[in-house]
């Protein structure tokens, strides 16, 4: 049976109409459905006015513990609920998740290398509650998950969005035919990033390689692509790049639109 | 089947050991359980460093836009999911929930009458998805309410949590044999406010009509009372009010500590 598992990224969610537009054509999709949104900017606002200074290291942040608190508000607290609010409103019996709710996505504080980011949560597709997710969806519950997860020893932890969604898609393959679709405010991967109309309809492993190489993929995008790749060579159906307006988009010759990625 | 539901007061979340030990007792309760909170004083700390001036009638907080923003983050976010995360640890496996989540528990926005009191959601038993959460407990899965619900048109709504866990237990009290605790900050409901001592062990509606006559009980205890007469008179087995820390304490005769409601 097929899975669609979304992530939507933090700058659709600053925006309440994209956001809602985004919603809108996420409610459309039919059959099982699992949404995993980002933080958008109201973390670092929220920081600046409570004088919570927010550290950066290699465009990563580091989640001491009172960001820790302030994303614990942000992600699982509004942003969840008002997602979960909109999708009900839009007929989807969205329910929305941490990983620390019934123990969805337990995951583990990252070992402290040359830095240490805080409390930050790796998780691993080995140790997603598939079992009870399957449950919620086959009872028509479409689960919403902000990137909180937990140790399962009482500490929450801040996890990436991207890497979850890819987690999810893993660990559910064993179960679903998986389409995971990443949505954020680009048309795909772009091999200009100055011009949205050079999107990279395909990615190979060997040409992902040469992009690097050629430094035509910038930074930020590495890690949403390493985790794309590990889905696609680990049982997920399919893997695409794609603006949030294009989720069910097409071209003439019925391709969903944006960046294919291929095992 | 018994079925425990039970309410615990903001003043107990304010201080992280004493929510740790009534966290330590909750996780001892045998059975299916439901636990609610309320949300303590996070939020007047939030709206006082944000400088979102709160607007209190007659002890009701007025929950204009941006104090529901912070009531989901505190309430929904925060306080819930470190609640969650702590009951992982302690062998529960929770499940963090507002009610907007799988529509648990639909809200209507309060009807101004002579005071709007801006996004407040009443609740009623009639339209809990009690169905939703006995397949929960089924599943040993234990929900954990904060005090956030949402009007089904994309509305979060501010809800009382008393209220809340009266309208739960009375929805769930056809399913189970519900005893519901509302566990706070004093042993009881007290014939002298001063006197920790005093506390009464039975009230019945007669003698509740006296000591409301004789006000004997102060005007902060009457919204409770009455949401605990609510549940006892509709189909609620037991309904207890007690200290936090006497959830599973019982006197020398074996009745459990507190005052009782007789319907």
């Amino acid at each position: 049976m097929k899975l669609h598992i979304i992530k939507i990224g933090g700058n659709v969610i600053n925006t309440a109409t994209a956001l809602d537009s985004f919603l809108d054509r996420f409610a459309q999709l039919e059959g099982p459905k699992i949404l995993v949104h980002g933080g958008g900017k109201l973390l670092e606002e929220l920081a600046r006015k409570l004088d919570i200074p927010q550290q950066m290291v290699n465009g990563r942040r580091i989640t001491d513990g009172e960001t820790l608190k302030l994303a614990a508000m942000v992600y699982a607290g509004l942003i969840n609920k008002q997602i979960v609010a909109a999708l009900q409103a839009k007929g989807v019996n969205a329910l929305g998740l941490s990983g620390a709710d019934a123990n969805c996505i337990p995951a583990v504080k990252r070992v402290v290398g040359a830095q240490d980011f805080g409390f930050v949560g790796d998780v691993s597709p080995a140790t997603v509650n598939a079992d009870f997710l399957a449950s919620l969806l086959v009872a028509n519950i479409c689960p919403v998950f902000c990137a909180i997860t937990h140790d399962g020893q009482g500490q929450l932890l801040n996890t990436n969005a991207d890497t979850q969604a890819s987690a999810l898609a893993i660990a559910l393959a064993k179960h679903y035919h998986v389409e995971l679709v990443y949505c954020f405010e680009k048309n795909g991967v772009l091999s200009n990033p100055e011009d949205e109309q050079s999107v990279i309809p395909q990615i190979t492993p060997s040409s992902y390689a040469m992009l690097k190489d050629e430094q035509r993929i910038t930074e930020g995008m590495i890690p949403k692509l390493d985790n794309a790749f590990a889905a696609i060579q680990q049982g997920v159906a399919s893997v695409r790049i794609t603006h949030a307006n294009a989720l069910i988009q097409h071209d003439p010759a019925g391709v969903p639109l944006g960046t294919h990625l291929v095992a």
